[in-house]
């Protein structure tokens, strides 16, 4: 029931003679990919393996920003102009973080570890279609052709020797739903996030936490231009001016 | 006055051929500390180097989590516990970062940059134990007799070669601090952030977009803990428990 | 499927001449439960009457506080003992609003509509105890014989000759109950909220909106509170002291 | 120093009897003006007369919204174009709460308060627009000749007799403007705010309490307007349209 099992130690312990995360000493955790190294292990439990790590650091960048128009940028420069502080921008930003923004990963891995159980992909995928209209990881708004994050990150999985069952899944799916759905829907970002943290063996809801993590970069990147450039007001101002 | 100068390029670009960071490929900046370097980039605009970025890798990782009794954690997990989205949860655990939690750097920071253009160290921090009774870096709940962390991150950033005027002039308070206030100050977490940042030229107010950053990690794996292994309100009841 | 239907005015119309709250100036809604009746008609579209704006105004002054150590509470002042903003510290709280804070009067208020519906009210309940474990409404955390604010409630609902099917029903369900479940659980506020206000017309999710801008109330006291009186971080401090 | 002195009651008390709120039992509570008594009460921690709850509660009606172009009105409706829950969403808004929006009235407040002491109104007028460029209480974005809503507010306060001191200092600067800025400024809603509560006896920080409270109305009404008559981010695309 829990992903949480009893034998994993605690998050962080405190000791005179230094910090552990998970039970690993700080000091053995910085390096290449240390930050992601740090991430995976606090969140899953388990210390991820050199090329795991590489890994997760390619997605954190994946997903650090994406511009001002996505909704938690949106807000949390709207905030960040209303002069919230810092961590209340920030803050502002990640209420917006969900099913319709950055949680399409963890309905994408869900969906690809459902399916790695049943026989009949075209069936699962008809029936989703049937209730609810959409497949996660497939269709973006502004990418038409293809989302470039996502063929990076799939070829960096690729290389890595890291891409598993649920990548293949996932380009399975990517075949067979122009014919289901009647039109080509591009293979996004969180597709290729849900299917790669899938076959690293995180858990679907871990997924989030990953996008929260990365898109903090980008959200503090806003504010602060919001801050250092712009009058107070100015931006919700000229945002509302469209209206 | 501000810190964007007009010839930084936008924190994001979005292209059919790829996704730039302040006018560099999303591609280019994966590998080794791929995801410091895109941190450096994003929030300062220009681009760290290899060290550079090495050494914010090593303060994300440094700042991921520091338990459940930071202020950040204990809300966050109170949150959690009342079932508030992950993202929701994250939120609220930020909305405690300021002065008094995780903005010592900053104010460290700015401090050390005023103290570069004054000739008396002593004396600017006599002024300031007087208005405001304590110097921002130094001094710790837990720790009494040194903040492992701070050890740590300052000899790397020497090893690295990164300690400029600001870590020198921290070592210089340290040094003047016990006969100004009577007592051995630890040199905390705080302060070592913040003269490392300041040689690396980030502005104070950037020293907190860090500290989101890397405690959005910890912030996440508590949340997601609570989530998976107590029953809704039960942390929050417990912690009342006791008053 | 909408509750907002295509004949309500808007929310707010700002003029020269004054503005109007779903079309009435706002200097016609001045008077005796003058801000109940504002609620009233900026959260349904319809102005309530007098004796309607009365019964809110009571559902308000009942849902303004209930102490420190309800978990929204609890939250705001753990921010604001960080020093966050006054909007910010009561923001932090309302994160804690939801399903298991706050959330069982819409809850309620869904059942008793659905029970409506239903012929057998007793099946509805034994299959919902089944699955769900709970009924909305009932039990209490410190309440063991009777919420004295939901006896005052019912009691003024009953007086104000607004007691209607929602609340017979939710009577009928407090019967019903001891033998179902093998003992007595007292109604509590939320049951007699979710019945009076579904009583009243407002939709199930109205429900939440009406504890959210009473317990506003409560939360910006305990916040001056902890400005005002406590050390920044004492009162997180004192809560984690009996961990 | 403080403005909660120790011969204040607490904010709630629980007992079997029933609630009390500072001291007060609830049932002596409701009635005509009931919230906003309550809210007076547990915010100053001294029960308001009857006319003090009259005035109070056409303060909380004055602001309960101002259309989804109000900075916290349109960063609720992004936050639940993206879904949040109707808690989150209010919380959002909240976040945008401070100097620059809904926290005019506490510095018209403070400043009348500090006029109240000193000659020289002229001259302290004089000193504040040299280092502020700004008088709080005075101008508005969208209402050029008056703002309908300090013209009713300060009516009714003289009618109640509740006009005071800073209800009097406040028609002075209304008067002395003109020629210190070389153009009409509008006396607003916030500046009616700060006058007529700093007449009641309320500190200027209490001042935001009653802005949130009032303004939580109307961010609840614009949520559930979102959830239930538009698409998921759908408010926030056609927002992003204009730039």
């Amino acid at each position: 029931m829990s992903e949480y099992k009893s034998d994993i130690p605690d998050i962080t312990q405190i000791g005179d003679e230094g910090i552990r995360y998970r039970g690993t000493m700080m000091d053995d955790l910085i390096g290449p990919f240390g930050f992601a190294r740090s991430l995976g292990l606090l969140i899953t439990g388990k210390r991820p393996s050199e090329t795991q790590a590489r890994m997760i650091d390619a997605l954190l960048v994946s997903a650090a920003d994406h511009g001002e128009k996505a909704p938690s940028a949106c807000i949390t420069i709207s905030a960040a102009s209303a002069r919230a502080s810092l961590g209340a921008s920030v803050a502002a930003g990640l209420l917006a973080v969900g099913d319709v923004h950055g949680g399409a990963a963890r309905q994408c891995a869900a969906m690809l570890l459902e399916a790695g159980k049943e026989k009949d992909l075209r069936e699962l995928l008809r029936r989703r279609l049937e209730s609810e209209k959409r497949i996660p990881g497939f269709g973006h708004r502004i990418y038409r052709e293809k989302d470039p994050r996502a063929t990076l990150l799939l070829q960096l999985a690729a290389e890595l020797g890291l891409a598993g069952r649920c990548c293949g899944l996932l380009q399975e799916v990517e075949r067979l739903l122009p014919e289901l759905v009647g039109k080509t829907l591009v293979l996004n970002i969180d597709g290729a996030h849900g299917a790669i943290l899938a076959d690293l063996g995180w858990e679907p809801s871990m997924c989030e936490a990953l996008f929260i993590v990365a898109r903090s970069a980008g959200l503090c990147a806003h504010a602060l231009e919001d801050f250092s450039s712009r009058r107070p007001l100015q931006f919700i101002s000229e945002l509302q001016g469209g209206r």
